[in-house]
């Protein structure tokens, strides 16, 4: 029999849940024993995603925690916005090891999440127990615990592209602007006319300005590397493809520093973190460059005319923006080598 | 026989060239009568054109002052930078009126013109002459006049979006930060890899930053909005995608703004304008919106958290950010309505 | 006052629709003077369709033939089948000439319009008075009728494909194999995960095999060319891309013909029909190459080796396979020059 | 030290040979040990692949036989047409074990190869030699052998999707009409106007219409499995994605079949062979379902009115139509698992 780690997966539906089962497929040390969905239990999941065809011939489970308990160890959860919110106390009871993907763990105050989330937020005791998986800046407060919440996709490509330049005083964080661009698949599989093909085929589209809930799990990161309070302009857009963020981030830079600065500092806070790579002077990564892995790569234009900095930072929205960091966590928390299941070359072209 | 005013259009094989012949296929008063290629004099232009088969069925001609001026009254120069440099004194010479949509004539100062371009400038005094013809803001000076030389794609979504607020005080010129992209038909139809279908589809990408050579065009008639020198920002990105340019344009707003204020302001800047459309307050124009038409259409978010504006500005970069406004700026020169021959709905989907 | 024909437009809210408004706002002769919608009356078009800002600023009509007739003189019903079957004679009895873009006309056995559109047919009676209007094929019986059907976008394209080699016996009607292929915009603009962005982008999907409603169309049109029965394979394919159909066309050769002999068949028998554009052998259509105009454009390959011609014809499914045939055939009905309106240029690239 | 068999790719450069890279990164028994390209050797392969930063650090060798056999012992070519037919006596001679995927030793028939490529073929004693790796179809074949030639991507699809229909009788050969469309990828890495992204994006063509070299290569297995030469109808089109192939083959039924005896007889044929997976009547797959793995998943839908069966085979080109069943093959050359290293999950969306 074996002896891996039992994993379960509520959201198996949607392209978070199905991503964490591709990715799960070729961990060593990890295997999905249930995959499970409210709204379509009972049914085959290869049905909805026929790419499954003869890989997965198992049935969606229903949300039941004693069940999954009986089938799993861990658990993620990949559901939308506001029902981990409710879940995740009773599956900690059960005693199993919960890591949400949702968002609902995020913010550690209650309010803030309200304000953005538009729903109601957790309670403030499992707010402060989840710890925010940002693996490259707080991986060592992820080694052992029970609990984390996987950050959001724009705030992984934006924060990674951030910290170690404000926590080194490099930029000015009062100056910060983040322009963000996403693949549609971040938009998740409801259908609605904003994601009908022919409604973003050929089209570039910005969205939720000034209003995107990804802004305070930003700032929240930012000023705990700065020290003191961040408020930062951050703007989403869709771009016809459907997986790749790119955040493009614009500073003004704190005396005079060079690209190669920019490198040598972020070669260094990177040190032995292999999912982060620090592209050399002069060239910028692209979405495609890291399409289908778990890479965050980063590229630097420090600009003298204008005092300025553009740092370009791009994930796979999916991977290392939710399934990919998710699994790294796991990997984390279960004290194992953090790139674990997790080694693939993106996939080019 | 036909009383139009007689066209000729050189770098007719070029994607600017091409979307001269479609738009000036149906305008009332002006005709092509000689389709200009250096490179395939000779060769019918449906030979590398199907889509004008039946529809042109004339031989390219080669590039002849006097032979153009046999068959033309007015030339349109749609060739890549560094040739209209050396051909406008030529083409004026023999009593053309000229319309340049390559950028040769867009500079005022050599100097800068050869630090951005990389290419020996044109001489001062036809630059002088040249009238810069970002038809909604520059349209007067362009009515009657011999030379005109016409905005680049990405100043025109960007400058469109900024001159009223710059003009205005609404804005802190100095904090300007403006994040562009492109659809792919603006890269020319020249080969490369940068440029391959199976690099770019499905990808995302920044390019040329801080070294792009419509920096210093924006700059320059922001300048002469705010009566004193602006320097900016500005970062291109390639979409997966035809035809589109959005600018998304950050400022720091000048004491206490709302949309609204903003949308008023624009709506009384472009009054009889027909071809800027402000949005309505909480709405932002997407690029298909404008797609295969000569509208730029301008919406805003005013964030008070951030004392910032977000201006979105979109256009097909095609034709109002080429072709289109050619036509338009050719029409101010003759004194006719600037919106003959242009009226077009966007094609949506 | 403006002594246009008055054309009003049932299903506005659809891509046919809204393609009627784009097409017809350059019209020469007729102009939209009611957009209506069963399920946004009374909402601005403009609100759906932000494409349209500024440029139709008029509220959606209820459906209602009295209205109708107090607003319009002619209308196109531009709905999902099954709803025209209803309506049209309450329309033609209050004095429209109505335009039937929704099939459910095409037919002329109700037996098979209920056996392949599995739903209730319309009166013989008016399927009767019906003139099918594919205009290269049947123009002339459409000029001064009052009731069109307007046919189906594959059975445009495929039949203009296979007409003249039917009617000249060039080939074997019953080895005809049709492989169809289309833009997503042919599936409409009602939501479902079938066209949900990340879906169908880099994807390519068969569907409806041997079930598509287009199917007894062809074949209906065929027999009449063939002077009997003929049955045959259509398969239809989604292209990742919003507008263009191909329809590959397969077919064995009766005796010893040549590329040059199918051109010169066809050439002549669309003689006077502009557009229908016959290319030269050894070079075939691409969708791009009529995208957004009104053009049929078909090549040929015959194989020795295998005694079977292949037929390539490709059209813009909105325009020569919706509205723009749709308006051909108002320009015949009202006795004018069939290309009123829509001698566009396609929009390349 | 590793113990794992040590492998070279020749044309690293290209799309088949950097998917190799990818592949082979997460196979547990070979390693990649010298990238090779003649046209860029000495560079970093990483410089013009971005996506290889911190995978491979290593420079492009250059083509040499003894320096190839001294750093491995198997070798892929996967260079265009041409260059392996004049490479492979030197690589043998070595002692290499050689995978060719450039298609020089598909056909055993010279003539055939040169009217079909236009080239000079290889010599006829190491065509003899080469065998034919359609893992599915001659896998036995291929165990133990030191030269393998892979099958191409179309007849890859199309005789998966053919061979057990033909052998056991359930088709007529000689009706046999194959339509093949395939993603951009294939045409490869090179540069020009047919593959320039603003000419393919939205748009959808045929090209080498009754002339493409897998022809003959499709005809020589179908002959092969049939007994008696057969020859077929096939086109090629370019699909507007990067990846992805689907034949859709036409055939005229013996008898009296149903979808249900198709499918039986296939899942009988493919029994024991994971790559191939028989889909359920009354569905079909997509491309995008076996999108970057080695799967080739079939379905079918016979015409009771026709008398012909349609049949769906979809594979990605650069995985099983290419690098992925090379792999397959050095598997089953060195007697492994024929499933090592390629058990990967499609990635969708």
């Amino acid at each position: 029999m074996s002896s891996k780690v039992k994993v379960a997966i509520i959201g198996s539906t949607g392209y978070g849940g199905v991503e964490l089962i591709r990715l799960l497929a070729s961990h060593p040390q990890a295997e999905v024993t249930s995959v499970i969905s409210s709204s379509s239990a009972g049914a085959p999941i290869a049905e909805g995603f026929p790419h499954l065809t003869e890989i997965r011939t198992d049935l969606l489970d229903d949300v039941n925690p004693e069940l999954i308990k009986s089938k799993a160890d861990v658990v993620f959860i990949a559901t939308p916005a506001g029902i981990a919110a409710k879940l995740v106390p009773s599956l900690l009871e059960v005693g199993l090891k919960v890591i949400d993907i949702s968002g609902d763990y995020r913010l550690k105050s209650r309010e803030q999440y309200e304000m953005w989330y538009k729903k109601e937020a957790a309670d403030q005791i499992y707010i402060d127990q989840a710890v925010y998986g940002l693996s490259e800046i707080y991986g060592d407060a992820v080694r052992g615990v029970d609990f984390v919440s996987n950050p959001g996709c724009f705030p992984t490509a934006t924060l990674l592209g951030l910290v170690p330049a404000v926590k080194a005083g490099f930029i000015d964080p009062s100056t910060i602007i983040i322009d963000a661009k996403t693949g549609v698949s971040g938009a998740g599989r409801g259908v609605n006319l904003g994601t009908h093909f022919s409604e973003l085929n050929e089209n570039f589209k910005a969205y939720k300005l000034n209003k995107h809930q990804h802004i305070p799990e930003i700032e929240q990161v930012l000023s705990d590397a700065a020290g003191k309070p961040v408020i930062t302009t951050f703007t989403t857009h869709l771009v016809p493809m459907t997986r790749g963020i790119m955040s493009t981030i614009y500073a003004s830079v704190n005396g005079t520093l060079t690209d190669e600065d920019f490198v040598s500092l972020y070669r260094n806070y990177y040190e032995g973190r292999p999912f982060v790579r620090v592209r050399n002077t002069g060239t910028w990564p692209t979405t495609k460059e890291v399409w289908g892995s778990n890479y965050c790569d980063i590229g630097f234009s420090v600009d003298e005319r204008t005092g300025r900095v553009t740092i370009i930072s791009v994930i796979d929205n999916l991977v290392k923006g939710a399934a990919g960091q998710a699994i790294q966590n796991l990997n984390l928390m279960l004290g194992w080598d953090e790139t674990l299941g997790l080694k693939f070359v993106p996939t080019y072209p």
